[in-house]
């Protein structure tokens, strides 16, 4: 009844592969059974064993894991492979994956070009398989919440928006010493054109549009590379201008020191606004005109379908960073099986990242790179 | 290499056995392999097969999944037992399941009354099993930093502690009608002689004794059924003093209403405090005389090692109930896997409540509501 | 047209004296123009002269001023006195001001016994002259927006209490150095019965009387002395009965170490519950059954007419504590203009604490130290 | 000894000049004794009576009150002159008032242009006389805090700065109607080329160059007016570099709805960082890299001599707006009492925004208004 379930990358010790394992587990709609953790054939097998998987579906790269997988019946060979790599190790795994009619969820961002992801984009079209990105901010329930409501124009038509992700982890030069996430984040030939913009920018830039139900149009950006010695950018601001014409500004940083990872999105209507931060994950703050502003929150009777959908316990029970991750994963489970089933998922399933969001967020990050190279003030946002 | 784990209760619509099985699943150490999901056969089967289990092993009763367990190979047959029935049928199975040979996981309380818990106690002694009582909030990373904090004296002696759990959900009489949860919470038949009391104020005497690392030692009770045509208590506050002489007050309501289930703890010594609230769940606020109040955070490099050892994400990703809940899980895993293997768990593994914890909340059940019909003022907290 | 104010006490160095004169200064309504600042003439003349006093109305003794002051013609001489001594101070110069003319804006609790108060009470009532209490707290604008919200009933029958000021800075013997204000404020023949409960404990009575609109009628009290060698109690909690038949609590502490001064009180009816606390004063958060909680605010257009007439500036723009204080100023110098005009005035301004409030802290003082002392467990609240 | 005030503008129904009112009464050091409270002399003098002022020192024109005062015995001659009219009422009186010996207090902002600015400059510089410009947010101890904090260099070099200024009150045409405030806000006749940027983004504007102690060189800005019909700006971000090549954000809006007026900043050292906000004024929060945030406090110990300096109730008390805005009539009173005493004020007491910090804030206007309407990206901040 589970979905049998792959991963490429996530060895022992890398941080987002055991993130994907743990929103895996949560629902309990997913089983590991193969796995190619590293191209070290040594250390994939080891992660094998710690996660007590059968040696056999342990692979020494992904290209065996594709290949051995596909020889397997198909009652037992892997349905959903989960990609967890560095940037530029995206694309031909998912590539040979979907080829291969497996299904894929992706970490962000798509992949390393804006190149590869359009053309990621027709394979995945031609695949017929499906394809998630884990922007794991859009999987929060009070994010859903918030674009429900504004998409009921309730709060009248968006005027303003900020979106900010402020980190402080690379204040120093992190790289330089065993700091495995800071090494290949920084390095563009791993990571891409972009570094902070890339890391976090495009999932601020994702729940910009998300919530908004909008499209970024236009943008000027200020990127800058604070630490000495630095590769790519740690560091930017920009500005941008959103399809129904309003204006927004997106914030990321990576050297805000003593910053944890607190994502932020303030979006304002004509009649009102809200506000979702992760570090009170599980509220919304709704204001209004001459009104008080309510704290909406999680597990309640009366937040929208979509948030009520993504929440799994009782009002006051906080749900976290990995519960968000866990309802794309489920939400993505759901829409296998309503498919398997010969049926359409609810809305609310439905919604999940998938390859046109990867598409815009690499798009984003081409765009803003080359804005802060630019001396033109505003560009166009081209994909 | 997963704990095969069996569930007792749980059924559809039930809470709390949905919060045991997210639990269990999070971390990839159990595999929920068998269940007597309600002592209706029929939706006993009906769950098994919404979780996908093997039908054989999807039982009409609890004696009937024990024996049948039983019979099967070792390597096959449940190795743990979640038991998550009202409390009134805690103590049969449990007993039952230990006499037999498997391990338990009880949801608090533990017993139905006193008397009771002391009976399994030695139950338990004389099995050679293990037994793991799920009160969540001691799963908390920060919970368990405030007690190693205050564990160290750094903070000083321990003067006073306020805990608190005010919730609103019995604010009207919701056992008149269809909600299952408040119909046997407030039946004396199910629950036993307290309400509020045994429900949530067990939690918070729990919650008391774990991060103080003192005892109760008195008790004088103001013990309230605001609600017209309530069997149990439904509100109640108690003055406590504690083992080395401190003072405290306990506060645990039902009827608070539009709070959620926001308990919180403060607790000061001779130097400083320490506040803590599941709201908040990853925040713990050290103050100090003349000195700024420190917010420690879970995920840090500076946290203690209980705190990071129940820890799974970075700073900044919150986790919530469902990942404490699952720190007693996993746990109650890696002790009995270090127990299987021969060697001692670290003690940050050993840290879950269990035989103990439930038999002095039991107490404290009988304890309290005696205080609250007494006209005496101050009595003793006996066990 | 300003009410020419004259202040007994509050020489220089005094914490609450610069306070009252702060408050009375904000509003522009009084003008400080004599004072008896200090039993030793030398300390009263230089803080008159600090003050840029007039030394002739600069005096060595309370008697001195209203013997002084009651020479000079009408039109000159003061019309309200300020009493801001310790509390063993407080009956005679009431008196002989009351029994002379003055108007007496007082510090609280009252006086040093219950029996003064009462006897305070016929004074008052026999002298034609009016009295102010400054028990702060009901200054606060959302206090004064929970009273009245309450008073609507549209969160229905109040039903559960809780009321707390926990500080910290009595945490060490402090009393033993040069800190006067912890000299006279645990000094059973300066202070009274009580050192907490007489100091924060009465605001905290105060506080739940104001806001609920009921009455204490029995209470269970807890009261100790933590610090070693401090004579009056430092630390209390207290269960309560109201005259509605609901219940609360009072929580107040001067060794709660690291602590400042975070009074806070929740009270909770049938459809929902109020909640306010000092460290965010401009706020008061609103609870309904199955509804968002609401953030009132100061300053916005939709608070009732007892928030909106004890507010200066617009939504957004913090008042404080000195504010709060000088609300108790104003609404007693509106009440004594309008009582000048012949008029009556509106009934927020009425609303500042006053004699009645005094004795009833004088007997929450009385009546929660015996029951702290007895081994009785319920006793009634008597006046 | 109460310095002698007179005030321009702030007849009934004006917002600030009230504030200025409060914040000169609130610790003794003004008497205000005289005014032009409006150009209608009819309207002046009612403010008068209401203000119980000598009718023979309430002028009909600012002209006037300067004339007429000038005329006065030296010892009864105002010696401060308040100015609260809309801008393009600044340059003119305070021109008058310098020129004839009066020091002043100035809203904010400085002028109506830059030019007049400058001119203003060399006006002060040969009058002899002193200028007090309220900018209210760098009144706030913790304000003040933040900048001592950097200055001593211990979170390092200042990397990255935001600082906001969201407002709801414009969202709708609010010119239209009665509103006054709304109406010369909005009008470039009396505002001035910049609306939301002249209002509030000189607040933030000033708030960033004093925390940080470094100034703007470049800037690049997006304005927007979102309103239709809107004559002058109501929304805009700005992107800049700062002296010592820092960047930072700065975001100002009318038209946030449901916001109230919570300025916030946030900087960024490469060791750690500072936040501070006026919705919660009384505390800054300060990080460290792998450290706990601290949370710093108003009025505790531990703070440095400018917020001291700046405080005057114990910890827990909260001070709000209107006490930063006297902390400037306070500085600015102790200055002139140092200089008449022939004293040197210590450096706390000169810390008051003064006709430099107009002048860039002039600048900033012009610059700003400049920079949105350029297709220049980065343009030079120049004075």
């Amino acid at each position: 009844m589970k979905l049998r379930l792959a991963m490429i990358g996530g060895g022992v010790g890398a941080f987002i592969g055991a993130v994907h394992r743990l929103a895996a587990n949560l629902d309990g709609q997913y089983e590991l059974v193969a796995g190619a953790f590293s191209s070290d054939a040594e250390k994939s097998a080891a992660t094998g064993v710690l996660l007590g998987l059968d040696p056999a579906r342990v692979y020494g790269s992904y290209q065996q894991l594709i290949e051995g997988e596909k020889q397997l019946p198909e009652a037992e060979r892997v349905q959903v492979i989960s990609i967890v790599t560095p940037n530029y190790l995206h694309f031909a795994p998912a590539k040979m994956a979907l080829e291969n009619g497996f299904h894929v969820i992706l970490d962000k961002p798509l992949t390393f070009s804006l190149a590869e992801a359009k053309q990621l984009q027709e394979i995945v079209k031609a695949s017929g398989c499906l394809l998630c990105l884990t922007h794991t901010y859009t999987g929060y329930p009070m994010v859903k919440e918030a674009r429900q409501l504004l998409a009921t124009n309730e709060l009248g038509p968006i005027r303003k928006a900020y979106v900010e992700y402020p980190q402080g982890w690379l204040s120093k030069f992190e790289e330089g010493g065993n700091n495995k996430q800071a090494a290949w984040r920084t390095d563009p030939a791993r990571s891409g054109v972009a570094g902070a913009m890339g890391d976090i920018g495009t999932h601020a830039f994702n729940l910009l549009e998300y919530v908004t139900g909008l499209q970024v149009t236009k943008l000027c950006a200020d990127i800058n590379t604070v630490v000495a010695g630095r590769q790519l950018d740690d560091d930017g601001a920009v500005l941008l201008k959103l399809s129904n014409g309003a204006s927004a500004v997106l914030m990321a940083s990576q050297i805000a020191a003593g910053e944890e990872n607190n994502v932020k999105i303030r979006v304002y209507g004509e009649q009102g606004g809200v506000q979702w931060q992760q570090a009170d994950a599980n509220t919304l703050l709704v204001s209004r005109l001459d009104q008080p502003t309510e704290i909406r929150r999680t597990g309640t009777g009366y937040v929208g379908s979509f948030a009520r959908h993504n929440t799994r316990v009782p009002a006051g029970h906080p749900e976290g960073y990995l519960e968000a991750f866990a309802n794309l994963y489920r939400n993505f489970a759901l829409t296998l099986q309503a498919r398997a089933a010969g049926t359409l998922p609810p809305p609310e399933a439905l919604d999940y990242p998938g390859i046109e969001d990867g598409v815009r967020g690499m798009a984003f990050i081409e765009n803003v790179i080359a804005s802060g190279k630019s001396s033109e003030k505003w560009t166009e946002f081209r994909v």
